[in-house]
Order: C-alpha cells, then structure tokens, then sequence
C-alpha cells in the first residue's frame, strides 16, 4: 500500500482528449506524480502534433513529445461512431480512481457531460474551454484581452508587447490538476462526480485581480509602462563589459544595503537622498527615483565582466540573476547539468537525446517524473485489453475497420 | 457529508506562512474551493504587506489584500520563543486533513521540516524557494536565467524584455497547491507525510523545457525575436482605425478560411502563393510568410473602427481578441459584468469596493471562491482558542506579554 515517495497519485487513471498546452501539462503533471495518463487522439495526430518547435533532425515536434511525457497513447478514429464509443468508455470505465477525464472539447455534443454521466453517474469531469460563453480563445487572444500586453515592454512604445511563454495555458493546466484532486478528495468522500469547467479567459483576468491591478487602474487609470523596472520597489537590468546582463532586484533592507556595498555607492546615495529630500531605505522612495539608481549603478556593471559582476553581486548578497538566452540554458546544462538541476538528458524515441526536465517539485529531496513520451497510439491495444476487456480478435476487428489507429 | 458544490476541499485546514505571490496564491487558492487557510504572519505584517499597488483613497494595499482572501489571519511575535512556538503547533495540529503547512521560510531553522516532523511525524510541509541550492531568487530574477525575457518583445531590440506578470510565482502557487492534494491524497491511503520543496527557478526551467525550447535551442541556437508575431503559426496584432487593436490567431485551415473571407483577401493570397512559390494553407507557410500575409491584412484593419473589426471578424469565425488596458478591462466590467463574468465587485475592508475575482474553475456551472481578505491578524484570537485549545486568559497573557497582534 505504500507508493514510492514520488509516485503520490500513483493507482488513479485520467484519460486526456485534449491538445496544445494546457489539457497536455495538466495530464503531464499528474504523470509525473505518479497517476495513469492515458492520452486519446484521432489517427494521425490532434492539431497539436505538428506544432513547433520541430526537431531539425528528425522532424517530430519537440513540443509535443515534451508535452506528453510518461502518458499512454491511444489512437481511435473519432469520426466514427465505433471510436467515439471507446473513448467514452474510456473515459468513464469503473473503478474508484478511475472515471476521470479531461478535455478541451468544446461543442463536441457527443463527448458533452451529459455523455458522460450517462455511462457513470460519478464521473469527475473537468474541461477546458476559451471564453466561458463557450467562444473560442487560446492564450494569445486572452492575454491582451486581459491587460497585460500593454504593461509589458519599453516606456517609449506605444504597441502592446505579447508575451512569448504562454503563461496562461501553464497556469490553466495547474489549475485543471487542482480540479482533478479536489473532485477525487470529494468523490472519495461523498460518492459525488463532478463537472469543472475553466476557460482560458477566466484564469487570466482572475490572475490579474488576484494582483489588485483592475482595482488600481480603476482608482487611478492605467499604470504607466515601465520597461524592465519592478513596479513598486527597485529593479531593473544592467549591461555588463561583455554585453552580459543581470537583473537585480531590491524587496528589503538589507538587500540595498547590499547593493550599495557591491557597488560603493552608499555615499552616493546618502548625498542623493539629501539633495533629492527623498527616502531610499523604503520601496516607494527607491521606486520614485528608479532612473536615478539606475544611473548611478548602471557604471559599476559597465565596467566589470559578467564572471566579476556575479562574483561580486553573490559575494555581496545582492538578490540578481543573470538573462540567459534559451541557447544559453542549454549549454549551461551541458557543461554543467549540477547548475539547473531541474534539468536532464532524456532519449526521446523518435528524436534522440533532448533536454528535458524533471517535475519541479522535490519529494523528500529527491527530483523524478521523468519519462519520454511513447509514439502516437503505441499504448492502443493494451489499454483497449485492460481497461475495457477486449480481446485480441475484437482489436483486430476494430483494426480492420480503421476504428483504432 | 456532502459538502457544498463549491467547496470539494471543506474540512482541510492548511496553515500558511509565506508572503508575496507564490505562497499566498496557493493559500488563495485552496481556500477558494473551501479550504480553510490560516495565513501566519509576524505582528505588523510580513515583507508583502505593503506591497504595491496600494489603493490612493486608504494607502491599504490592493495586492495584499487581494491574494489574501478567504483565509484566516493570526499574527504573532516569531522573533519570540513562544510566538515561534504557536505557530509551529498550528502548523501540526492533529487531525486527519489538518497538520498541512506552506511556507517560504528558506533558512529558519527553527521552522525546518525536522522541527516541524518532531512535532507531527506525517506533516505535509511544502516549501516554496528560489534556488534548489538555498540561494534567493524571486520571479524576477529567474525569469532572465530561464531564457524567456531574451525571446520577447520587438525583434529590432538587443535589451531583454521583462514580463510583467509574476508568471511563475503564480504557476508555482498552483503546483504548491497540487503538491498539498497529492500529498494529503498519499497520506490519507498510507499515513505517510511528506516533505515536498519547490523551487521558482525550477519552475520556470521545467515549464520551459517542457515547451521544448531547449532542445530547440539546442539543436539550433537562440530563436530569432519575433516581436508580437506567434511562433511557428500565424498571429499578430493589427490597428484598427481608431487605435484599438486585436490579435489574430491561425491554428487551423478552417481560422484561415475565416480570416480570407472576413477581409476579402483569398485572391490575394491565392496570387501570392503562386508568386511566392509558398503554401500558404499550413502553419509553417504562413509563418514563413508572416511578414507579407501582416502587411496584407493590415489595411483591412486601418479601414475600420475597432467596433467594425470586432463584429466583421466575429461574424466570420476569425479567432482574435482585443487589446484592453487594465483601466478598460475596469471599465468593462462596471458598464457590463456579464461580460467578464470571472470578476466581481467584492466591499473589502480597510478600502471599499474593489474588483476581486472569483475562482477561474466553475463547479457545476457556477463560480464561488469570492471573499474578501480580513484585517490582518483579526482572527488570532479564535484561532489559537479553536485549534490549540487556548483559554481566554492564557490568550489576555500571551497579548500582555505581545506575544500574540
């Protein structure tokens, strides 16, 4: 009865019949904790499969293989009645961890909830959706829509900046686990199913009133662009000799204190507060003459190389980071894999050795969930022989009929 | 036994002491779907307390305030012995779905796991952190390191472009809370606690790997900026005659169809890929050929007030959505909430009415998760009286001596 420690959710079974970021981390994050992913998708490929970034190599997406990593893959043909069968069956086979799905299939009538209870009352059911009017959205839509695209980026433009990590999606996907669990906790409890439905647009526009910002700019109107300044407090990047840069960022006392001491500023900055009249020990003073500290420090960087500028901010306790390109990461990790130690080598069938990750939380200190993903529909028959009972000769029909892939 | 739809989690007691995002947005969240969350801070308020934005007509801070709601609040004195004391036997009190803490207390020996375990052997403790090293980082400073800020913004740029959005803080909040459910999960069938870590820079390294974008880099070099256009498909942002401005988005040969009818440019583009030699009825066509499918389509958009394109693309099936400012999305919500359904206008104490957010997941068709956060340390009292027996007087002492806000 005891699971290894990093197999929590190990014996529950989720069917996912979803595609792009957010159905897929989610059914990959509970993978990784253990549970039984079984990832339904029409012969060929959901539209996702395709998706870049594509491995020059090889040509298969590194994208989709790094979304669907220790998951079981099932292919059916969807369009035939036979298919869509199965995968309700699936979907809501007995078993009190099992009966759990989660999709992204809006106006699919024949995979509705209503489908789904019909076959097992109890059915834990959780779907992504665009809008919650049932409208179609994906991150990129939502996210201007929500206000952030146009606090992101330099001061001097006018054009909203888009984000390129599709945040939305990753949180979405977080969020459809949370759902997951919490309707299990429930159905263990009560006998109760559940129906949860998130939209894309409600995780952003939640997000961003769970920060205060709509009450801010309703107060005050929009919050003026602030390029790669914090709001609030102090930080912002500098370029060091080599063209390197950091991020330092100040959230306490003794944090700019250490800034001031790396950078042998503080006489500088106690004559400045004299002649500004302002306060540089709280967050609104050193936010209200951020340009001023950037001036002041931005020579400092300039003149060291990006190895002196970390030995010296870390030797200091100064809080920064360094901009690393993703090119960067990847060579970092190769020259020194104790460096990112979320990261690992993984061989991925179909493309070879590829820069993966583990998930990102430690169970008793220890990194795992860390499994490629299978290629397209291999886990077919044996999922369609133990979680539905066929046999052998049934599969082979169902084969012949172009029913699964 | 049947808890309200809404609340799956009612009868877990979890015990927060984290501040800023990604601790308190996990204690939010759990505390949404019913949860209750006994936020722990030092008498006075922790580092986040007075974190901007504040509201102008209070000074009360509208982000504390706001990823603070639904919990309980004890303060206590922690630089004190006896202060240090309760807010450990809070943290494991007994009881089958209590003894659950989040922290972010890197470095405070005196609340490390062991101590914690010394009290409860099957405490779930789960501790966000910066590094998986010990060593500080905060959204900020990872999200240079994890290559991300590299790849955004104008393509014409060198300088990084920082996000705005707290983007792993809140995707770290969501698998803390993930973290909390299996982990209780694991020790409902097994008596077994955990010890789970999480760390922001692993965060953030995983989501991007997870995306493939490593491996990508690593088979290619850095990705070339694309400023607001998508990768590897077709979307970009276009100005309408009156300035407002929309992003389109092409996933499928149905959205293209859709955006050539809605602009009369299938000749166009029929002609072009003659001209060009290209296909453009794939993604990796139109994003080859991004540029001039932009400049196409952008006169469509000049000819037309923002109201026009709105309803012209909507009526052809185009996926798109608006650019709002936080200020519009304010102002939308007040002219009509039906509109943005996830907001809701909440009267929080200490400012009045703001716009708060209920949960993004609906439960049976409905949202819920929407109440506003309580005057620090305002329920210290009962607390200490329901969970840790405390009598009057003992609590009269505790107060007396300052141990207890």
């Amino acid at each position: 009865m005891t699971d290894p420690v990093s197999r929590p959710l190990a014996g529950i079974r989720v069917v996912e019949f979803a595609s792009f970021v957010a159905g897929p981390s989610s059914g990959m994050a509970l993978a990784q904790l253990g549970a039984e992913v079984i990832r339904v998708d029409p012969i060929g490929g959901n539209a996702d499969y395709r998706r870049w970034p594509l491995s020059e190599a090889t040509g298969a997406s590194l994208y989709w293989t790094s979304l669907n990593r220790g998951k079981k893959s099932v292919s059916l043909d969807l369009r035939s009645e036979r298919g869509r069968d199965l995968l309700l069956a699936l979907a809501t086979a007995p078993g009190p961890d099992a009966g759990i799905v989660v999709d992204n299939a809006v106006g699919r009538r024949w995979f509705s909830y209503e489908a789904l209870t019909a076959r097992r009352a109890d059915v834990i059911a959780v779907r992504v959706e665009g809008r919650a009017d049932g409208s179609a959205a994906v991150d990129y839509t939502v996210h201007g829509d929500a206000g952030v695209a146009s606090m992101t980026g330099p001061a001097d433009t006018d054009r909203p900046v888009n984000h390129v990590l599709p945040a939305w999606d990753l949180l979405c996907g977080q969020e459809v686990v949370t759902s997951v669990l919490a309707a299990l906790r429930r159905r263990d409890r009560t006998g109760q199913g559940s129906h949860v439905q998130i939209a894309l647009s409600d995780v952003a526009q939640a997000a961003v009133a769970n920060l205060g910002w709509y009450s801010e700019a309703a107060e005050r109107g929009p919050r003026a662009r602030h390029g790669n300044h914090m709001y609030g407090a102090f930080g912002v990047d500098f370029a060091a000799a080599d063209g390197g840069r950091v991020m330092v960022v100040v959230l306490t006392p003794r944090q700019w204190a250490a800034v001031g001491a790396a950078t042998g500023t503080v006489d500088v900055f106690v004559a400045l507060e004299a002649s500004l009249g302002a306060d540089l020990q709280t967050d609104e003073g050193r936010y209200a003459h951020r340009d001023v500290i950037e001036a002041v420090l931005k020579p400092w960087f300039a003149q060291r190389t990006s190895a002196q500028v970390a030995d010296e901010l870390t030797a200091a306790g100064v809080l920064w980071g360094p901009y690393r390109t993703t090119a960067d990461v990847a060579s970092d990790f190769v020259a020194d894999p104790s460096g990112r130690p979320v990261l690992t080598s993984l061989d991925q069938p179909g493309i070879g050795a590829v820069i993966s990750a583990h998930a990102p939380t430690r169970w008793e200190s220890s990194y795992s969930g860390t499994s490629p993903a299978v290629e397209l529909g291999s886990d077919t028959d044996r999922v369609l022989s133990e979680v539905l009972g066929l046999g052998g000769d049934e599969i082979a029909a169902l084969r012949a009929d172009g029913v699964v892939g």
